[in-house]
């Protein structure tokens, strides 16, 4: 197999665009990340998306946005495993240059949720639970990371202002992002005072619907070497699973895939989880983002929050997380945001990105979590 | 890259599962072909699917299956294309194995339509048109072919009758298919006679919604030799598009993805149009059997109909085609069609078609038709 690279990112602010169609965000993302990497034509565009039919009554949207990205005739297939729908795309974009079956691929994440009548958004996002064992109750999404939030804050004694560390860290890191959908940094007061929604889940634990698109560029990394263009490494990308239903889980507060997927892209890549610069990690609810610090192995079980609470997750901590806003702050236009997290993750690799750059930045893990971590997909990139 | 075959096939009988979820026909045929492979773990399962978000309101089912299915843990994506979903899947699988990346892998077309309430599969299907240029409008999708044949007839000078051979031909050779819906011949007389659904096609012309899965198990061609395993050779895989809006269309009349997908799968495999056996094609409507034909290169532009008139379709014809009932006969569960088109190519290339094996069967094609021709799956299989 061929090693890979990123050659070229392309972002559509995150936001609210009533006045922009779901085809055409994605072809903005497109475009602009082919534009970035000097290319006309890819061979192939997958393309991640959640919701595309239950929101727009759309189907094979990999075709249309190729359509109108100017790309007619090219392989185009959409890629859906939730939330995690972006990175899968961005996986299997790695595979068909991997396997030397195309040269240049471009992997797309793109969700409107915005501007749909009333509940429907959030009636659609409980299809990323179990319909028959979760979703036909009743439950929402939001009530099933909260039952999660006060299961772990009942089995490890915290308090819910434990995670706010998590919040703030977002917000702040989210002020220099122009795509960033909250720009504005919050304090931990401003977290404690949080409008309620499913409690303990306040609105400040939880990532906002909107409305993105963000691609990448594949190709070999000898390809573009010859180029010269600026290459990022793709180290490793894995997959891995678990029920969808929570209480299905063997731990109810561990996220099995996580596991999983990190420890077969360690393998993959030969790297250890010390060398990571930082973690893109999937904060769409504050206590996915403890659990995925467990589940991955940056902290034992019980002791992610800890992460937060002691500021090892700041930008200048020990392990960065959600350094341009993570989903808590970018906004999580839900089958977007596994490709926002490695657009920034490239950005950052690439020292392109302005205020929120780490020093010293060669290795991150971007991981992305479909429903309540039933498939979690990681990828280990390098300068 | 490694040459692909498939090493085991499965399938439920396609008809109206009340009985079933989704999520258990998905298992049901992913473990039927796992036996048939003699595996007992695969590292993927790559699910094609098309209305699960808008009938079932489930999403991430490929994560569903796979635990189901006692594959707890292995990597699952589900992809989709609107009906060319399950074809798009085995594509991906396909890719997996030949890429090196794994050495075996399932690929699944799972659909469940006949028991969402009165008229939602209807408004379902019509997403596999543009929802803004022609699903907005209150188009079905039978309407868009409605209208695609009445301008074929109109371009062409062909009479409604004139395209009786495809049903007639697709339910004679229903009729030993076990697995298939519609197990009973019909003659040219209930043809003609046939409801009108959408002027002009008639009940006749439409292959039925259904519920369904089918599941093939890929592995290294090396492999499945080594074990001794009757392996069919994945001669060539392909994906060409077009716009989704049949008005868009450079032609009208002309699939274009399809001409494109098929001169990419003859390129790939070294064959030609006359090495095909036969033709394992998209005949959810008459019309597009004909266009399909027409693009393919199998006839002229205009002349696709003549073959089911003059009878080159039949299984005794120059290149028959629905040799086990077709998408008409067998019945046509959207996202699960690609993957039983393959299932019955290995079942001719094997020997194991009872009653509608084709003798002397070396080499077969399979396309499989996303929307009205906006995603175009080519595959061929040699013994």
């Amino acid at each position: 197999m061929r090693d890979v690279s990123i050659i070229g990112i392309g972002q559509v602010p995150v936001g609210e665009h009533w006045n922009k169609s779901l085809r055409l965000l994605g072809a903005e993302a497109v475009l602009a990340s082919l534009a970035d990497a000097r290319v006309e034509r890819p061979e192939a565009l997958y393309a991640g998306n959640m919701l595309c039919g239950q929101l727009s009554n759309q189907q094979n949207l990999a075709a249309l946005v190729a359509d109108y990205a100017g790309l007619r005739g090219i392989e185009a297939i959409r890629t859906e495993a939730a939330c995690a729908s972006g990175a899968a795309a961005v996986r299997m974009g790695w595979m068909a240059v991997a396997s030397g079956l195309m040269d240049v691929v471009v992997a797309l994440g793109v969700e409107k949720m915005t501007d749909a009548p009333g509940g429907r958004t959030t009636t659609a996002l409980a299809a990323a639970a179990d319909a028959v064992y979760e979703g036909e109750h009743g439950i929402s999404f939001v009530a099933l990371n909260g039952l999660l939030m006060r299961r772990y804050m009942h089995e490890y004694g915290y308090e819910h202002d434990d995670f706010a560390g998590f919040s703030v860290n977002a917000h702040a890191n989210a002020v220099h992002n122009p795509n960033a959908m909250f720009r504005k940094a919050i304090s931990p007061e401003a977290y404690r005072r949080a409008k309620m929604i499913s409690d303990p889940v306040s609105l400040l634990d939880s990532s906002g619907i909107a409305d993105g698109a963000a691609a990448v560029v594949l190709a070999p990394t000898a390809h573009a070497q010859e180029r010269g263009l600026p290459a990022v490494r793709v180290l490793a990308s894995s997959v891995g699973t678990d029920s969808v239903a929570i209480h299905d889980r063997h731990e109810t507060l561990f996220l099995s895939a996580a596991e999983i997927s990190v420890q077969r892209a360690l393998a993959q890549s030969g790297l250890r989880l010390t060398d990571m610069d930082f973690f893109e990690l999937h904060d769409a609810f504050t206590i996915i983002a403890t659990l995925s610090l467990e589940a991955a192995g940056f902290a034992p079980r019980g002791q992610g929050v800890r992460m937060a609470m002691e500021g090892a997750i700041a930008l200048d901590g020990s392990l960065p997380i959600s350094t341009m806003g993570g989903l808590k702050a970018r906004g999580h236009p839900v089958g977007a945001s596994g490709v926002y997290q490695i657009v920034e993750a490239v950005q950052q690799l690439r020292g392109e990105a302005g205020q929120s750059q780490l020093p010293h930045c060669r290795v991150g893990m971007t991981q992305s979590i479909g429903g309540s971590g039933a498939t979690i997909v990681t990828h280990i990139l390098g300068s």
